[in-house]
């Protein structure tokens, strides 16, 4: 390797570095914030004892037990699944709100779609695909020139590799 | 008035009065019966306070505090909006159930869709429609020939008379 590709590697290696632990510094902060938030001022997610398990940047992943959120037939309360789908979609609004510097105290949910396929029988387990690129540039844009945006964001539970449940929400983002 | 007339108005009299006076007790042990149900099987319901306030041949009417089921906005959380309907139109399923003698212990929500029209700002009140008495005996038909029947409930959380959130959902009862 000559010394100039040698160069060229370690100045690419470093911005990736810096990337990634950029992102694993401020998202560690952005969870501590958003579970402190969810817990301080949504008091039904401290009940059911809801947590931020990871962020990246494909997905947010939260986690409630199963012993709080149970029903009748031994399996996760139709009502928590739907809220931990809602709250999950919810937080990856704040997330990216938060990311774009925009430190809103309005973003909610105008509608959402469950389906629920299978019974959940361990804790929850919910998954959150975070929006794309090209999408979060849209919603930065709209918020830039309008003030509000909505976006549409995707939750699934999952057990065994097997969806339980799959959530579609529409959020508003207001600055 | 004829006496043949006064008497078979006595008759439909205390024909409408035996039926009126046996929804009140039916009703009224159906509803002890149901809240015991949620707070000792779903621990949510009872941790959100979710409370069965009437029942009639028309609806059910549940209410839950704002102060447990409050968001970041000092308004109800969407989680608990959606928790309130959906066990609101499962427990319509459930008195359902429970008049057409079917102790069921399989009840689960398949789907649903949430529509959030306004924040709602005082305590909670959901009001779920009584499927028709046609809609009814077609359950009760195919409970009897295949053991399952599934149903759309309709449940709506209104305010000061204007409707905040509208729910619909699909139910499938087995024996």
């Amino acid at each position: 390797m000559t010394e100039i590709v040698k160069a060229r590697f370690s100045i690419i290696l470093s911005i990736y570095d810096y990337n990634f632990i950029h992102f694993i510094i401020i998202g560690s902060i952005l969870i501590k914030k958003l579970q402190d938030k969810l817990h301080n001022e949504i008091p039904l997610t401290k009940l059911m004892n809801i947590s931020i398990e990871e962020y990246n940047e494909k997905e947010l992943i939260t986690k409630a037990p199963l012993d709080i959120n149970i029903n009748d037939k031994g399996t996760a309360f139709g009502g928590s699944l739907s809220t931990m789908t809602i709250i999950s979609s919810w937080s990856m609004s704040w997330l990216i709100s938060q990311e774009l510097n925009i430190d809103s105290k309005n973003i909610v949910v105008i509608k959402n779609e469950n389906s629920y396929k299978k019974p959940v029988t361990k804790d929850i387990y919910c998954y959150t695909i975070k929006p794309s690129i090209d999408e979060i540039e849209k919603v930065a844009k709209k918020l830039k020139e309008k003030g509000s945006a909505s976006l549409k964001i995707k939750s699934s539970i999952i057990e065994d590799n097997e969806t339980c449940v799959d959530f579609e929400g529409v959020y508003v983002i207001k600055v």
